[in-house]
């Protein structure tokens, strides 16, 4: 074990013997909390996969009542003598510090302003819908405007030290602030602009062939099988809009789409949602108390999810042993191409409008854009009317482009309309994080040759263990941050994924 | 309009406008507690659909914790309070009754009874599914006496007038007395034993070809569609033991298993989930008040299942128009068979040990067994350990054979493992209903010519406008039995019921 990762791999939290009665009794009063949760988490995974249409507004109705009885659990005067208790005997312990803060943040807003946040959201959400239809900000902005004057609200209510912004991304990752965010993105725009510049036109027309769907649901299983999820404790079904939910212990559950002319969609969608879903299983497979069981923040979890989709799920090695799988299944569609054609087709990055088309590559400028401009909304630099002229300038001082319409420009992303602002960051957080790690885990596994060697001969097991040992087995007692530099030996850095987009994208 | 059906269609519950403030207080909070009561009915449903295997214990927490939610909520002083307002304004409307009943049935058992009951019904079902794969009736037996025990603790609790079968039984069938029970089996007997006697030897040789599974499904939406299942407000999903639950407004769903070989098994399985189904679908699209949107009982239910399933179902003059849609369907399975042959295989019947797998003539007999059986059990008449020797003897009676073995005999159902007592005799009830009901209908609808002329040109839609008026639109204002004088102007009677085997089943 290399000594950098001894921090990471020293135990994080009690075992059920050494835990004091303190201890025990908040793990129960969380277990059961989190039992109850299991049906709200079911009533969210069934809306969106199988509630029939006609059904939306009783279950509108029932996730209301259902989250009014989880809003009491969680804010009860017992879970806090719980915690305080836990705090009395294990002061510096992960799970106070994690439930002391999801108490503190479950009771700091008015019961008045909750429901005013939702309604506007509800509302938002429609309007936001019918704005981007037709191109029509206009129609959109006295919902964003009440939705901002919410979010700043919320910001006063959470608070903050530096800048309201920072309450409110905080709800997203831990310990992360827009002081930091703001170096990260800077650091790399000139390197991605000067790789995007080296890009060829991209061809992706080996990905548009037919490929037929039975074909693509039987190979996404066996690649997330092999990766690590398990279906025994898990399940994949079709949505408009993929995801991954546990729903309870030991009940992941992945989502994903086909499309037939289109192979990434549901091919990489799903190694990004079992990325998510390795990483929410290994929490019960490992046992970790029912306090702790749960990632810390998105920045961490997007690490997972884009670590297996992009550095491992998009690399020459990774493919040398899926091709032959994949020309098996596929015939056809593979017929006349060889690896090295569907790796490179799969790996192609340029410059364009759409975040949820984007590429890995120029992925991080798109939230650069959201980044700077929530940040200036929050904090009351940028007024929402303002929005798709400072959306254009600052499109075009990532990209050197200018966004035709603000159906492909300020209005493209649900979020906002939601209410959710100081969530985008996380994103690129997950990039980052996902390269300092997979670059700290090739070191730990014996170097470059033997990673690509575990790759090629598909033995995911050992990265797996790998996973288990620094970023698993930890659950939620690490913020992201922490566990960067428990794991690396060092703070959050840009240059390893500044090195892997130079390797994956630079000029060879 | 019949005047025997005037009662049935004179209005059974105040509209929104008539209602009274009490009336909606009630109602309001019904409808919290119903909506609550959804995502149980959810948690449910996917654990017989969906639910990775690793899932079940954490699963069975979570139903635990809801239902406590749930108990807390239907047995609280304040919905005692809203229906003693009810009550106070309209003292003999079917709102205070039902909710009466409910509070009642929701209080009568102690708390730690309830807990022993589900203890006991969690081990006896394990047991007896050991038990019946081993054919050890021993190794059950104590499990039997605990749920016998229980069940008569029950009866007591509940209270009752004549015996303390009454009083479970009246759980699944309001009003509904083994007094009543005994001679309506008594009346089935003789007339279906004449009518087994008469059977040919069945040749099931057609429905045993090869009836591939995506054709069944396609045809088994496109039957129940026409039926009156609305997908809109509902769907069908594939389990090992199929059902229909209603998880919340407009979200009914229907489950059903595909054999390839066997075409009923999926065919008239889903009509007769689709029964249950556009029943349970009625109640919100008719409007009905949250406090009466159900059905009054397990009778009311199994009469519409059965009545698609049997009465409507399994009529030539329904397949008249279905079965050129199946040659559509399956060219090679229906090649060389005429529809009167394939009538007549989905048509046999005859002697057999197993309830599950027997047809509708001879079903009724298997439950007249069950129904003596457990009157004694609960009645304290017949003690658990003769179960064995009783069960072969009253077999013999019914049927003229004797089980070669307790697993074929005794052991063959889960309903007494699971401590349903009681639960029986509502199949035979609705078959004896459905009669009744559809010999009224084809009245109302002007005769039997009229109403096969209906069936051959699949137009079901008046015979969906007759149960709404007569029946759906009441909910659950009046029991089964009050459902049949209303609507046929007399009492539960066993004559249209002969009659209808005896013309589908006699020799002609």
């Amino acid at each position: 074990m290399n000594p950098t990762t001894e921090a990471a791999t020293a135990a994080s939290w009690l075992t059920d013997d050494e835990a004091t009665d303190a201890h025990r009794a908040l793990r129960a009063y969380v277990g059961d909390y989190r039992d109850l949760g299991a049906a709200m988490a079911l009533l969210g995974w069934d809306q969106q996969t199988k509630l029939p249409a006609k059904g939306a507004a009783g279950r509108g109705r029932t996730m209301g009542a259902l989250s009014t009885v989880l809003h009491e659990r969680g804010t009860s005067p017992e879970l806090d003598r719980l915690i305080t208790a836990v705090e009395e005997v294990d002061p510096d312990g992960p799970e106070a510090r994690e439930w002391r803060r999801n108490f503190e943040l479950s009771t700091k807003i008015p019961a008045a302003h909750v429901r005013r946040s939702s309604e506007a959201a509800a509302a938002g959400y429609g309007a936001w819908e019918r704005a981007r239809a037709n191109d029509d900000f206009a129609s959109f902005l006295p919902h964003l405007e009440d939705l901002v004057d919410i979010a700043r609200a919320d910001a006063d209510f959470y608070g903050f030290e530096t800048e309201p912004y920072d309450a409110l991304h905080d709800l997203y990752e831990e310990g992360s602030r827009a002081a930091d965010l703001e170096p990260m993105f800077a650091a790399l725009r000139v390197p991605i602009n000067r790789l995007l510049d080296q890009q060829p036109e991209p061809d992706t027309s080996i990905l548009e062939r037919d490929w037929h769907v039975p074909g693509q649901e039987r190979f996404g299983v066996e690649v997330v099988s092999r990766l690590g999820f398990d279906f025994d404790g898990g399940r994949i079904d079709e949505t408009a809009h993929p995801f991954c939910t546990t729903i309870g212990q030991f009940d992941t559950r992945l989502t994903t789409r086909y499309d037939t002319n289109w192979l990434p969609m549901s091919l990489f969608g799903t190694v990004h949602e079992a990325g998510h879903g390795i990483y929410e299983q290994a929490f019960d497979r490992l046992g970790l108390p029912r306090t702790l069981a749960g990632a810390p923040g998105l920045g961490m979890h997007e690490s997972q999810s884009r670590g297996y989709e992009n550095v491992i799920g998009r690399s020459h090695p990774f493919w040398e042993f899926w091709y032959p799988k994949l020309q098996a299944e596929f015939p056809e569609a593979t017929k006349g191409v060889d690896l090295d054609a569907f790796v490179r087709q799969i790996n192609t990055a340029q410059r364009s409008l759409i975040r949820v088309e984007a590429d890995e590559l120029s992925y991080n400028l798109h939230l650069a854009v959201r980044f700077e401009l929530e940040r200036g909304l929050v904090n009351g630099t940028l007024a929402p009317k303002d929005l798709p002229e400072a959306w254009n300038a600052t499109f075009e001082k990532w990209f050197g482009i200018t966004p035709p319409n603000d159906a492909d420009g300020c209005l493209q992303d649900v979020h906002w309309s939601g209410g959710s602002f100081g969530y985008f960051p996380t994103y690129t957080l997950g990039n980052v994080y996902a390269a300092q790690f997979i670059q700290q885990a090739k070191a730990d596994l014996g170097g470059s040759d033997q990673w690509d060697t575990l790759l090629r001969t598909g033995e995911f097991g050992p990265i797996r263990d790998w996973l288990d040992a620094n970023i698993y087995r930890h659950g939620s007692a690490f913020t992201g941050r922490q566990f960067v530099q428990n794991v690396t030996g060092g703070p959050v850095d840009t240059a390893p994924l500044i090195a892997y987009l130079e390797d994956r994208f630079g000029q060879h």
